[in-house]
């Protein structure tokens, strides 16, 4: 019954670099695979060929599409994966002392490379029910690879899409950071929503590790507690600025400030009083510390009578010496208001001092924002420029998890089914393939499900897609382009060749393209259109024999 | 203005393990902690003496307490601070080349030995407002702190609550396991859930890797997967099972459990017709496997007319052979309803095969379970002994984020405040302690914020508790104890005595007994009572002097 232990002498594994995160080993797992993985041993069917199709039910945020994102860590923990002695040891100790000897032999052998996964490119547009991934190998491993996979895989791709959101309305023109680190769910949480967010569209995160860990742009300024830590411009010891083209020092960079400052409280434009002293130092020496990088967190005190004037007098005794000014964030209050409140002193100090640009200086918003209050923001008009996101975004506050689930859809040559009274939960059987079919105007129409060895669509042939489970839902379609969408990104022993993984930047590019050829209609917020998901007429018919042949008949009594 | 390298050799730092997630290093940081980190070292300000609070403004889940969790990572996290030759290298090509060098050699001395954390115990329930830690230190390195702590006690703190609301509702009665890995926010989201569900007040978890770091109980059986993976008995080839006590051996358990199906069917109480075969075999192999532990999933197919039936079959035979079966799993449908039914049959079975016990069979739940469904099987009546709890639990789905955050409250002896135009924004300036207030019945009254140097309350004397920023609101209060709520637990290089980090057994037992110890009106679901936070005379008239101090003076146009 049971096997000796398995030589991995065989092992045909290519070099892939372990998951970002060291945690992720064979033991970030559910324990009843251990327990499932025993008793198929037990059983002595933990050889048998299975085949399992890792997908979701619904997509999130109540909107009609995904971003599928997360395959590259699940392609690293499957090349990388193999329990150690201390590992083996735990499960030991945790399973039953009932539990046989031979098993954990078992268990100290194995690794993926019996192991085949076919995926849906990352950063693709995905829809409910077809396959991200599949995966097939013998069953007592690849049942080892449900949870860690799903883990990966779930809080990837609803992030992703979180961000794909985001930039929907924010729309293409604005600078969008994710500023998430703090409020994300743990500190991997954190990394992975720096890494996916900018894989959805963001342009940069304020992430260090992030930063050094994938290459993202990093973005970041000064906090309120910069400005308090400062009570006047008295305390500045260090005063003298070099100008931007080193021809001449300011000896007294402070001084130069205040005299701005008097300038702008004389001009009557402004009608402005006295602004904070804390503020003004705060300022004066961060744009010692980055005269070309100057950006100014302006609502510590009050934004129109102190942030603002305060900006702007560093920001002209800056531009007196050649720099330029950066911008200024907001963190609180009316961003709409307060944005044309700043963008109308801009113009006004443009005017006034004859400085040529000022007008445009960047204002960057952050607070609290998502995709309601951009979308707010956009209907009652503002000034921002850059949008920095935080906690509604990493956290996906509007819908906190993707239900992505992996089911055993084929064993032994035998497609099995999961039946449940609720018919969306019920799974498609066999091992299959699937087809993005497109049209005349170049959006995708529609995606259909086939068995493996059905012949593909074909360019200008009709074909009937039907809806799984809704006998009158169906229609003709002729494609203009067939896209095979599963590609095999882990080969195993099957010969096949590996598909490259992309980079992250090629992924990104991936992600932004595929959101816009997408049609519109079903892109939109407010009643978005269904993306249509079909099964062929062979597999349509499969299932429903399939499904009458496992369901109990009842008994009206 | 700039000091030397800072020569660390003074380093006082205990022997602290690292952070369980190798990734919390220096760089899980904010870009701007850095920058402003530079711009502190530029104005030679760095070693200025600040002084900082983390806390947050609201409870979360319409709730009116929180648990407060993540002192000990981040604790494990200050006591190996240090960056690496590689992390600096990293800084230095993400600042602006304008950086000066001497910023890089102080960034390589610096640790965390000369800065003091207090803290509330980890475990402890908290309110808004009052400090669950106050860390203090040179200015520049204490920034560095901000982001890496608030991220390791948000989410602590916010599932850790989490995990006591729905223990709240589920009754001390009940068994609660964590099963959320595969839909926490990341890996680390999920081991992350794990410890603190736990020290919440859940019993145990399915995520081996949680079970093996911290030493918390692990659960687990087997999933829709393994009962579709098996056609029928046919292809069980090991079929004979020991006795329990050894001195026999079944030689065809499978023919035995068919033996109890056909009793079953016989007996006209349960009015069975065919059982699915494939779920047959499932929990015949399964019970092969775990003689000891046999707990089977029961709704793959139908829960009534299948699960159930097949269940009790091979739980009667298991019986006759002196095992004990452990009892099933319902994972969809209703199941106040299925529990109910489920019970009744155990209830026939045991009246009409006479196996005492069975009718106590424990059943098991785990379908999409919250606070509210737990509150409407509550109400409905329902016979579940266990609850398997996932998504919501682990994501925080009710409200994905606590908002701590990290102020400035003094700076070289200064006090510092930050002002908003929304007042639950402003801060409490100024170095404080504060304190619990009990009253004659045991419970706590209200916790009271004083100035660092102010008397503390003493039992038996009268003292005003003031609302921070409310002047009407105050009260009297005789306290018969007073609990100081912050302790020592990193002293840096002020020679206090360092409070022990507890186990995480001990925070547990600590956060079930304070739970335990509220008014029950603070706690309840509906509708609870605000637990007073409060400030002294003294505190409250300096705040508000230093408010109007900061704030600027409108002027009506």
């Amino acid at each position: 019954m049971k096997d000796k232990p398995e030589s991995n002498s065989h092992s045909k594994v290519p070099a892939v670099p372990g998951p970002t995160n060291p945690m992720v080993t064979p033991l970030l797992n559910d324990l009843y695979q251990f327990t499932m993985s025993y008793a198929y041993w037990r059983a002595g069917k933990h050889q048998e060929h299975a085949v399992f199709d890792l997908y979701f039910r619904k997509n999130p945020f109540g909107g009609e599409y995904t971003v599928f994102a997360g395959l590259d860590e699940c392609i690293r923990f499957i090349a990388n994966f193999k329990l150690t002695e201390d590992d083996i040891c735990f499960i030991r100790k945790t399973l039953p002392p009932s539990c046989e000897d031979g098993f954990f032999e078992y268990l100290r052998g194995i690794d993926c490379s019996d192991v085949e996964v076919h995926a849906i490119t990352e950063g693709s547009v995905v829809f409910p029910k077809v396959p991200l991934l599949r995966i097939e190998g013998p069953v007592a491993v690849v049942q080892l690879l449900e949870t860690p996979f799903v883990n990966l895989v779930n809080y990837a791709s609803l992030v992703t899409t979180n961000a794909a959101r985001h930039r929907f309305v924010a729309g293409k023109s604005k600078l969008l950071l994710e500023f998430g680190l703090r409020r994300a769910q743990g500190p991997d949480g954190g990394i992975g929503a720096s890494k996916y967010c900018y894989m959805g569209g963001f342009d940069a995160t304020s992430n260090v590790a992030a930063g050094k860990l994938f290459g993202i742009p990093l973005r970041g300024t000064h906090s309120h507690a910069f400005v308090s830590s400062f009570m006047s411009p008295e305390e500045i010891v260090h005063k003298p600025l070099c100008s931007f083209d080193g021809s001449t020092t300011c000896e007294d960079f402070v001084a130069l400030v205040q005299s701005w400052l008097e300038k702008i409280q004389r001009s009557k434009l402004l009608s402005v009083g006295d602004t904070n002293q804390s503020e003004l130092a705060a300022f004066t020496s961060y744009a010692l510390a980055f005269p070309n990088d100057f950006l100014a967190l302006v609502d510590t005190y009050d934004v129109a009578r102190s942030g603002v004037p305060n900006f702007c007098a560093v920001a002209l005794a800056l531009h007196e010496l050649g720099y330029k000014a950066a911008g200024i964030r907001l963190d609180s209050g009316d961003l709409a208001y307060l944005s044309g409140e700043a963008r109308k002193i801009f113009c006004q100090v443009e005017k006034e001092f004859k400085v040529a640009g000022f007008g445009k200086m960047t204002i960057t918003a952050s607070n609290d924002l998502n995709e309601e209050t951009l979308e707010a923001l956009n209907k009652q008009g503002h000034e921002v420029d850059t949008f920095g996101i935080g906690t509604y975004l990493v956290t996906c506050y509007a819908q906190a998890a993707l239900g992505c689930v992996f089911k055993l859809v084929e064993i032994k040559n035998q497609p099995r089914i999961k039946l449940s009274e609720d018919v969306s939960k019920v799974s498609i059987p066999c091992k299959k393939r699937s087809y993005r079919l497109y049209g005349k105007e170049g959006y995708p129409l529609v995606d259909i499900i086939t068995g493996e060895n059905e012949p593909s669509p074909k360019v200008g042939e009709r074909i009937l897609c039907r809806h799984p489970f809704i006998e009158s839902k169906r229609a003709y379609v002729v494609p203009q382009h067939v896209e095979e969408l599963l590609k095999c990104y882990w080969p195993g022993a099957s010969g096949k060749q590996r598909e490259e993984l992309p980079s992250l930047g090629d992924i990104r590019d991936r992600c932004i393209k595929q959101l816009e050829q997408m049609r519109p209609d079903h892109m939109r917020k407010l009643n978005p259109t269904p993306y249509k998901v079909s099964v062929s007429t062979r597999l349509y018919e499969f299932i429903h024999s399939l499904w009458l042949n496992e369901a109990p008949v009842g008994e009206l009594q």
